[in-house]
């Protein structure tokens, strides 16, 4: 079993998403004063790698806790865009692949672009998925979409099109994933397990790939 | 593949560690304000179902981030403790499980006090491990231990003596498991994934169990 961290460290400082804020970290006991140490820690529901439930944008969309926890795990198929001409995918990109998206649960886009986390480019001219895209995959069976860039749309739309549009369908989206080349197989198994809040729109994750004999 | 979800919720007023602070929701952005939801989370690092790092009590003792992704995975054992007589866990009741806890990564201790979740009684009088039992366990070669009630170590220590040799051997604590009685197998694959915050002296946990046809 080959287990693979697929999330960015958090830290003071870290690249968050434009307009909010970063994580702010206390130590509220010492081993000095106290014995123990403790920290306490401050920071976004959409923090660093981070996964959105349909509530971040849909009014009366579910919260995270809505779902089992079977939807945050499951097999994943990873797709690879790195180098991608032009910052969309668009559907002649994806449409060969339409009998293995059958096949899984989650699907991954490797563009790359993790490669620039900490720096300007990270929020600039990053791939994301066109909007024709995203209605063809929707039409899949699929628990999450995730992409390891900042964001699954085009930081030019205000209304992020592609984020609802998956949010309708109740498809998870996976945003600032890493380390993706590490991965040796098309398939895996992927967890995303959520910290477990009540009224989750969304929450930092320890986004992880198992790649073992059973996975195809 | 059978997934268990073994995490208590996060919510305000939840019951916290005696002397530390429940966690703090706000709303930092919302769909009428900004067309999207968003909340700022304040919580101590042990909060609810947690893992504790040597650095949480150890002078110089590793972080969470120390170590690497393999930590927070792997083969488990249960033991049912469930209806036990005296709080204390004896040596004469783990020995019988000598040859079982060669073959495993963590061991699980089932007690059933995550019925008192929410209780005065959740803090008072709850099953834990005796020093003597402690030592012998820290002889394994364990990724990490954990219990379904709020401490490893009786309340009635001030020196978390149990603790502190775990964490001498750099074995996890997982403390706050619940929903153990629906794992069905002795043996299953356990997650403990804990977020990626730098110095992290401990992380809330979405733990998990997995069974399935592979783990005996």
């Amino acid at each position: 079993m080959k287990v693979t961290d697929l999330t960015h460290s958090i830290y003071t400082g870290m690249p968050v998403f434009p307009g909010t804020e970063g994580p702010i970290f206390e130590k509220a006991n010492t081993l000095a004063k106290d014995g123990f140490q403790e920290a306490k820690i401050t920071m976004y529901s959409h923090t660093g790698t981070h996964i959105d439930a349909p509530a971040h944008m849909l009014l009366n969309g579910p919260y995270l806790d809505d779902f089992s926890i079977d939807k945050f795990i499951g097999k994943a198929l990873i797709l690879d865009f790195t180098g991608l001409k032009v910052p969309s995918i668009e559907l002649d990109s994806i449409r060969p692949y339409e009998q293995k998206l059958k096949e899984v649960e989650f699907v991954i886009l490797k563009t790359g672009w993790s490669n620039y986390w900490g720096e300007e480019k990270y929020y600039q001219d990053f791939p994301y998925l066109s909007e024709e895209s995203a209605q063809w995959l929707a039409e899949f069976n699929l628990k999450g979409i995730g992409i390891d860039a900042i964001s699954i749309d085009s930081m030019k739309t205000i209304t992020f099109p592609v984020h609802k549009l998956f949010m309708s369908k109740h498809v998870l989206i996976i945003e600032n994933l890493t380390n993706l080349e590490s991965i040796s197989k098309e398939y895996f198994t992927l967890s995303i397990m959520p910290m477990k809040n009540i009224e989750a729109d969304g929450s930092p994750v320890r986004a992880f790939s198992i790649e073992d004999e059973e996975v195809k």
